[in-house]
């Protein structure tokens, strides 16, 4: 293989594969970039075996070939070239001479032939998001992802597919947060739910900045999401996500607008007397106002009240005040609502076009 | 104490003093401010007991008084507060409760009597420094001091005063910097040494943000630094300081002159391959060209040259890398000279007016 590139290209390319594979798997091509030079095109892939990104950049191709970098080096070195041109060369020993400039490094790679190649993901389910409001979707849920390894299903996001609309659900099983019809429904879909792991939806994050769209596809265990140069490849969570539908209560005895951006400053302040002793917070409505106040022996108490306009029944609720700050933090919406039963029953905040948001209160 | 001050004022005091101390000294009191309110000044003081900083800003005391509050914790609850004025207002029990507009905290503080109080420091010795002068100093041979724990000695920065004018000194025995004249020799000084300890030198480095002078003032086991408002004050470090000038060579062979950017950036890049294993890099200086290579058997090999001009015998010279980027990242000279006398004598290195820096080379 024998290629040459502008630092620039070579750098941003490396930049968006850099964030999937390790440094320190024990498989050691897993530690590594994989290069294809052909048609004047440089593919950089890498993998951590769950998920696979590869990107594709413009180059000027002297001989096609393939190798292996390790991943991080290869990064720190392109990380310090000067802008100027990079030729790398692959001699038959798979040693790259890369040279820019006075600048000159010999690395040696590990055999492409090792390097896993990424599933084919011939879906029969395929749509298209706009890239920024599929982002905002992940951020409006992601927080609310399970991190408890024994409920394998719940670490990740559902994307359920129902009479042509997607809505997807995060929950860990004292919060649930989802997005209802992230399309337009203009798409002819089959009923159907998948699972997309968390890391993947990590890196999807880094993948969906900026303008455009994304084309995703969906197999029975992988999903696949190309942005046009880049393309993500990952493993599906196997299992059967619980029935969130019944944990959204259908009626409701009371209901307030809060002002989303003043509710949380006060709630950001008041929460901090109880930040590291987990305990909960009070929320306390009543006609014409709502009081926020917490209190622990170690530290002592805080109480901030807000002006509202509410003529139902007094609430006095208790809440983990982290998982109130986490929807309210990646809503866009100037005014949320909340709705109740009584103190033991799941209150339920919107906000957004579309966003649900269920919460178990603690107690006391 | 009673006392009513604008958010940003407590906040910026915090902030200047909330760097020493600890949030888990098993001394209970070390982990909070204390806050003392007279004739409208508030001074606001943390220590760890080795080095004690003290701020004062004007407010309007209602009551004077003094008490302690959590260090950590007050800092967030002022962090969160809106603009305003902030009241403090602390009853007989020390609680003390903290309002600003609609906001409301009561925290408990632990009894002022028990705040170690600063020592008081008439010393003999008195200077004053212009604080950018100083800071960049201390930034030019502050990476130079010793972390070896059995070494206390060398765990500081030595100020040395001889016939009126102080150099400062940092080493580890593998290297050492320092800055002559450092005071334009106008102030009548005695001849003497001090050790400020690393701590003294980081917390040194925050307060000389911005233009002014700080007046520093040494007695037998402490050193004060004041700048107007702030003060800071460190026990010294007790002992001996090696004699340092016998490390510097008195003559050289081969002299050099080397453009501080450029070969700082070629240095940057040759030793990426070797920046995890430790290795050396090689440093061959020949008629026209300087030559920087490295390679270990599990990366690879780097090499590059710079044009010089240079008219000396042949040099070939092994460097710990890390050794030869740190002084040339801090100084701000365009041009730096190397003075050699063979591959296993000590190498000088001129830069800034003052500046001088004595490396051992590696042996391959």
């Amino acid at each position: 293989m024998k290629i040459i590139i502008p630092t620039s290209s070579l750098s941003d390319a490396l930049r968006k594969v850099l964030t999937v594979g390790s440094t320190r798997s024990p498989i050691p091509v897993l530690n590594n970039v994989l290069l294809q030079a052909k048609d004047n095109r440089l593919s950089l892939s890498t993998t951590d075996m769950d998920v696979s990104i590869t990107t594709d950049v413009n180059v000027v191709v002297e001989r096609n070939g393939e190798t292996t970098l390790p991943a991080k080096k290869f990064g720190q070195i392109v990380g310090t070239l000067p802008n100027g041109d990079v030729t790398l060369d692959t001699n038959p020993e798979l040693i790259t001479t890369i040279t820019c400039k006075n600048a000159m490094f010999k690395v040696s790679g590990l055999s492409p032939s090792d390097f896993p190649r990424r599933p084919e993901v011939d879906g029969d389910q395929k749509f298209v998001f706009d890239k920024i409001e599929l982002l905002k979707t992940l951020r409006k849920i992601g927080y609310a992802v399970s991190t408890d390894q024994t409920r394998v299903v719940l670490n990740g996001i559902l994307l359920s597919v129902r009479g042509g609309n997607i809505t997807a659900v995060a929950t860990d099983g004292r919060r649930l947060a989802l997005v209802e019809k992230i399309t337009d429904g203009s798409v002819q879909l089959a009923d159907g739910d998948v699972i997309l792991p968390t890391k993947v939806v990590h890196e999807l994050q880094k993948l969906l900045d900026g303008d455009g769209q994304v084309t995703v596809k969906i197999s029975s265990s992988f999903s696949q999401f190309n942005t046009g140069d880049t393309t993500i490849t990952s493993k599906l969570i196997d299992g059967t996500y619980p029935n969130y539908r019944q944990v959204i209560p259908s009626s409701f005895k009371n209901s307030v607008v809060l002002p989303r951006e003043a509710f949380f400053e006060v709630l950001n302040r008041v929460s901090i007397v109880v930040s590291e002793s987990g305990s909960a917070i009070r929320f306390v409505l009543k006609e014409d106002s709502v009081t926020l106040s917490a209190s622990t022996a170690e530290i002592g108490e805080s109480e901030e009240s807000l002006p509202v306009s509410y003529q139902g029944e007094p609430v006095n609720i208790s809440f983990n005040p982290a998982f109130l700050k986490e929807p309210l933090k990646n809503l866009d919406c100037d005014e949320f609502t909340l709705r109740f039963n009584d103190e033991f029953k799941p209150v339920v905040l919107l906000g957004d076009q579309g966003f649900l948001y269920v919460i178990m209160p603690m107690r006391n």
